[in-house]
């Protein structure tokens, strides 16, 4: 039973904007982008092609609080964290961590919600939340509340 | 005294995802340019070049609630609704409209939130929170509370 | 017979780069962006689900050469124009001129060069050049030699 | 003297576009981080603050020709070679070989070419060229020719 993943990451140059920093949409992508490192950690992708009907996990609420700005060619830590497990939803929370080249010496950047639900899709196109299957959903467990903690 | 604006775009290809749809970070990217839609239609742009030391807006929060699709070559308006003005704070409220090509027929899409800080950009680097001009915030209000009604 | 297509759109605060401009990455959205612009301007979809098979048009070559840098809030002219039409290809030039509020005064900011072919997409996923579809081929021509002159 | 690089990434989730492929404007962004690597394996940082004016290399040429899709999670290498030294200019060749989860079986699906021009970036914002610093240039030489061979 997992319920946290961490994957480290540089800032690249198109990251930036002209403010000199990383441009605040960015961070949604990064979080994804760790959501699906902790689904293949799992031995699953984001793309359920296992299943009949194949599976996705459409995002149905997504936030941010930036609290320092991230530069490029940082080194940034995104810590995913499960925050809630339900039939059809799962819901992370996420830490990214400014780190130094070793990943020591964390330093908060921001933190984000993310909250998805399990879909099927179908092949006339049709989308609907179902249950997540039971051999990934017996994987994942909520975390602790204290690794919750802004 | 404004409190919203309203801008269309039209989905682009390169805004879709593998999932046949716009990514969902990409409405972070439109709600930023709605707000930089609402300075230029009271004269600043997001860049307040005019003031010394230089002013900008970056996000201190960001969310969004996803509710429909939205895809290639679709229309979308994005109303931005000014939802509470302080001193060195605006924080703004969108309403996503897939709309038709006379821009009528709205149906809900998303809503999101955005909260800025006015920060100077000093010389050295630093920045610092400070009031926003009041040539600019005397132009601004926030909304009847009706307009923020989801 | 069409073989131009002009539009006019204005830079993002999300497409510039941590030195100031345009990501040069974007400059090649914006071609794609203008290539469907002129297949709408024709009636169709860069997606021609009218046909079955469907149809699409992947790129096989795409080049930029930049000669200004082009910054936030500017306006931009892509100018489309069509370099070649073969069986089961399109060839386009394109020239990006900055221009003022009124789309006047241009000045050459870069020119770009994307040759698609017409593929056909079978339900079995594969992928196969065909000829571009007598419909939409027959709108289409080859520029005058002198408006391909950089 | 160095003239090659090579990089391994992941394809992310927000890279693919509605045809299910890596959309072909971020073979550019790929090529760019390649390059920034290839710097920073040298000891720079693509930011050349270490010299006064502060020194940038930004592009006046890029192009890529695609052979194969790429797609979602799966692993490519970008392998830069310098193709021209020049006192002001240097020019990239890239070959981008999608591989397996060891780094093995590649199979080219792109190729691609970046010419960067070195400028200093003097204080009251005007960009000249100018010559490569001895210290990098010394660094750097073209690769053999049986190297750039597609």
């Amino acid at each position: 039973m997992a319920y946290e993943f961490k994957t480290i990451r540089r800032v690249e140059f198109s990251e930036t904007d002209m403010a000199g920093i990383v441009h605040f949409s960015n961070f949604f992508r990064y979080m994804e982008s760790a959501e699906h490192g902790f689904y293949r950690s799992l031995g699953y992708s984001v793309i359920l092609k296992q299943f009949d009907p194949q599976l996705g996990f459409p995002r149905v609420h997504a936030e941010c609080d930036y609290k320092k700005a991230l530069r490029f060619e940082e080194f940034v830590e995104i810590h995913l964290i499960v925050r809630e497990k339900r039939s059809r939803v799962l819901s992370y929370f996420f830490r990214f961590n400014k780190v130094d080249e070793k990943g020591a010496n964390p330093q908060l950047i921001a933190t984000g919600l993310v909250t998805v639900v399990c879909v099927a899709h179908y092949s006339d196109g049709r989308m609907e939340a179902v249950p997540i299957p039971a051999a990934l959903a017996e994987k994942i467990q909520a975390a602790p509340a204290e690794l919750l903690a802004v």
